[in-house]
């Protein structure tokens, strides 16, 4: 008898967990609690308490190239940053293209996930609409109910006895009814700095509050190419940190010099997450938003930050303090949490769980964009209820994921925020390792120099994991080829004028720029094509 | 008998005209239109034909510490890039500071002036309230109002019947009104950029058609330092044109390469004005603008590029053609105009005119700040008013202006946009030579090295023209010293973090550029401190 997965919800990895498990000739029913599917990116006017939600200015901070399903490339004629409509619609076509929608239930909340006697699965859901229940086995279970449900509210001493508005930004919309308003906001993430600029165009002032401060990356980069096309790359990753950092710090700040824009981070460059923002620095030096230090305390109309400056009159309060996670279906034994880390095998099964019959999909944040990492995890997910791929025993599993807590508390600043922190290309060569799709750059490097130099040198999109291996992709090497291609191909609207210089200049400084670095990391020895997260000059 | 002078215009031209005749001793009255100070910057919520007028969103577009007039510097608590509040803010502390407003019969149109027959002014007004008439003489005029009140709009073939809203930016005031609409703005300089930019955030998609395209520079220059700290600096200037030009070629194609994104123009780097604007390139990146060349004809709903494109279902229009300047209440034989080219001597003097007792002050487009410049103007016409300077003939006058309108033709392109284009420092100084206030830089050299250092590396702030000679300002030199501490005193409003490599690399890598270019300068022989602004190597 065919087997039957449960994926719960229709968002980004419950799409791809579908398409990966009917590959595998699973029977396949994913629950999703909302009417349509994009998960997140399914955007409503409103919030409902216990939804995920989005703002409307929200928009994609990879690009396009970087932030497809390996084997579906993002049409050329979107736009490289896609705000939610787009990535929505492209959603939708990957669903259409691989016959998704028959698999999902609308309307339909995973109320409890349970185990039988047999290692099978109960699950009860309630249709929202008819509140009728329902009860179902399955024989694996996809949990892709994202991480971004459950704000995080951090209290502050007197913010009960501020009388203006509090609010968390997931319950942030759209500017209207901010106009003129002076606003605190307390984060500096992406979602902090986004409100911050979008208010800072409307509101009489926004102060923003961090405890760290923060690097500040452009989605634009040198020259104006998406920045996760020269961040996520073999070639750059492959240079030795110890000499890179010095640069890459030297970038950043050649831009804003962080420390003028009141934005300096009390850490070590490579110790935190950069915040993608075009517009926080240039708000800043407009006058419409002043970074402020931790708060202290709030007073009735105001509040006191911890460097003893104080900001009167505010009406607003927006906490940009991020998201916890939870599994509210599942049994509390069923997934290991110690102080927000998950004992999750490379974030997805269970530690001890034997057989491995569930899996966490999504619960990962990634240097990098998501769906590629997402999809990886479905695609190992679903071979490994398929018997196609076997995992080490729970103790092996428990060591790696020990290992894992061990690197995250040497490297970054300690937050919760770090816990589901990979590296991109690391992450997803470690799980390709184990399907047996890391494209095999010593191979092209003999067979396919022209492939081997755009693995190498280009971004490292997608399509990469396609080359070879189970569920190899023809399409894969032309969409590797068509990158630069793609990337512009919704900007050059208008035939440019000759730059007298382009060409001239561009191209022998790109060269010996590559030149130099090669003579460094050939005196390093350390040209490798490192994989695992582990290794330290994986640093984006 | 004190003699009297009338100033047509109480705008930023005309407050400084009022306050340097008041300073030679005039009597002076000026005639304002509207009901409160500021012209352009005085923000109204609607736009009355014949007015100037400006989007609630403009914020001016170069730093405050070069924005200044030259004895009175913008206070440090504002912020760098002003909003037109905070900027109108600044004109009335100036006319608080040096008691204007007694000097000023606020709505008040002038009307007519004409030359009487013993050289003095007939001044003809009508109270805009009352609509009384009445007429005073003086001896001299300054004519200061302005050269944005006159919309330019060219017709394109078919925008007759096109059937959408056509409007120009002179009456663009706010994004209200066009949510979700499909838009064209027509021009790319720094007006059509801000609105395009705005309306992107709200319209459905914005199109801006470009002839030539653009070059676009961002308010924050290196390590976010204001660009016109960078552009406008004396030791920048002297460096050998053709030697910086790639530099500055590649320094704006590295931000973002002008090819890819649509933009790059059909003219030399050095051949046109570039745009300021932190956004454009962005939003094209997001997808939210695209950029097309030049309109060939409109349909009833669309509109067809002289490349073959077409786009349909355009609801708005956006002229965003500049303006042309004209002197309604000047008879046109008091000042030559031919082709959009004014024969005034420096942009001042009507060339034929003896004795000089008219002048135009704020009839000038910089490479640079207006304020400065237009005080200077007001300097100088109040100062050859009392006899203190005294003009060449009408003959070398008119030779000068010739020799200007041939650079003009052998520099730019051909657009009436550039015959009020002057260079920043060298304008300054060609005038101030005049006044005899020019800064000394040898001198400095051996009596005041610190001070010769801030006046040759640092931004040529307006107090460097205040050192010295009349009108000597004894705050200057302290108001030099304190630039930098100003620039960042709005933005460091947070401890920053200590940044651990900042101030180990920054030093050594700023002195090493400086000594690179410092023996570049040496090898050809090209140090000097030029003024006068034919010479080429004067170039931003």
């Amino acid at each position: 008898m065919t087997k039957r997965v449960c994926v719960v919800g229709a968002g980004v990895a419950g799409l791809t967990s579908i398409k990966n498990s009917l590959e595998e000739g699973f029977d396949v029913v994913c629950y999703e609690k909302d009417t349509d599917i994009g998960g997140l990116w399914n955007y409503h006017t409103t919030v409902k308490e216990g939804d995920t939600s989005l703002y409307n200015s929200c928009s994609i901070n990879t690009s396009k190239e970087i932030s497809c399903y390996s084997d579906f490339p993002i049409p050329k004629e979107f736009p490289n940053f896609m705000d939610h409509k787009h990535f929505k619609k492209y959603l939708k076509l990957y669903a259409d293209q691989f016959d998704l929608m028959r698999c999902i239930r609308f309307e339909t909340l995973v109320e409890k996930i349970e185990k039988t006697d047999d290692n099978r699965w109960k699950v009860r859901t309630t249709n929202t609409k008819s509140g009728k229940n329902s009860t179902e086995l399955f024989d694996f279970v996809m949990v892709c109910n994202g991480h971004l449900h459950e704000p995080n509210k951090p209290t502050f001493p007197g913010l009960n006895r501020f009388k203006g508005k509090v609010m968390h930004t997931r319950d942030y919309k759209t500017f209207h009814g901010y106009e003129d308003k002076r606003i605190l906001v307390i984060g500096i993430g992406n979602s902090g700095a986004d409100v911050a600029c979008e208010l800072s165009r409307h509101a009489e002032h926004v102060y923003v509050s961090t405890r760290r401060g923060s690097y500040i990356q452009q989605r634009a980069g040198e020259y104006g190419v998406p920045f996760d096309h020269i961040a996520l790359n073999r070639y750059v990753q492959s240079l030795p940190w110890d000499i890179m950092r010095p640069i890459h710090y030297n970038k950043i700040n050649y831009k804003y010099k962080h420390s003028n824009y009141g934005l300096a981070p009390n850490f070590r460059f490579d110790g935190g997450v950069v915040t993608i923002s075009d517009d926080l620095p240039n708000r800043i030096l407009y006058g419409a938003i002043s970074i402020k230090s931790n708060v202290e305390k709030f007073t009735e109309h105001g509040v006191i930050f911890d460097d003893g400056s104080m900001v009167e009159n505010i009406d607003v309060v927006v906490l940009a303090t991020g998201f916890t996670y939870s599994f509210p279906f599942l049994d509390n034994s069923i997934i290991e949490v110690d102080n927000h880390f998950s004992y999750l095998y490379e974030l997805v099964f269970p530690v001890d769980m034997e057989p491995s019959t569930l899996a966490v999909v999504g619960l990962v944040q990634p240097f990098g964009s998501l769906a590629p990492i997402l999809e990886i995890q479905a695609r190992w997910a679903s071979m490994v209820f398929s018997g196609k791929c076997i995992l080490p025993s729970p103790t092996e599993r428990r060591r790696v994921v020990e290992e894992r807590r061990q690197f995250l508390k040497k490297t970054y600043v300690d937050s919760p925020r770090y816990s589901l922190q990979v590296y991109f290309i690391a992450y997803l060569d470690t799980i390709a390792s184990k399907i047996g799709c890391k494209p095999n750059l010593l191979k092209y490097f003999f067979t396919d120099p022209k492939l081997w130099y755009k693995l190498y040198f280009g971004p490292a999109t997608p399509p990469q994991w396609r080359l070879d291996g189970p569920g190899k992709w023809d399409g894969a090497r032309k969409a590797i080829e068509n990158v630069e291609e793609n990337t512009y191909y919704p900007m050059k609207t208008r035939k440019s004028g000759a730059g007298e210089l382009e060409g001239l200049y561009d191209g022998w400084i790109k060269w010996l720029k590559r030149f130099i670095m090669f003579i460094l990391v050939l005196f390093l020895l350390r040209f490798v094509f490192s994989n695992g997260y582990n290794v330290h000059s994986l640093k984006v």
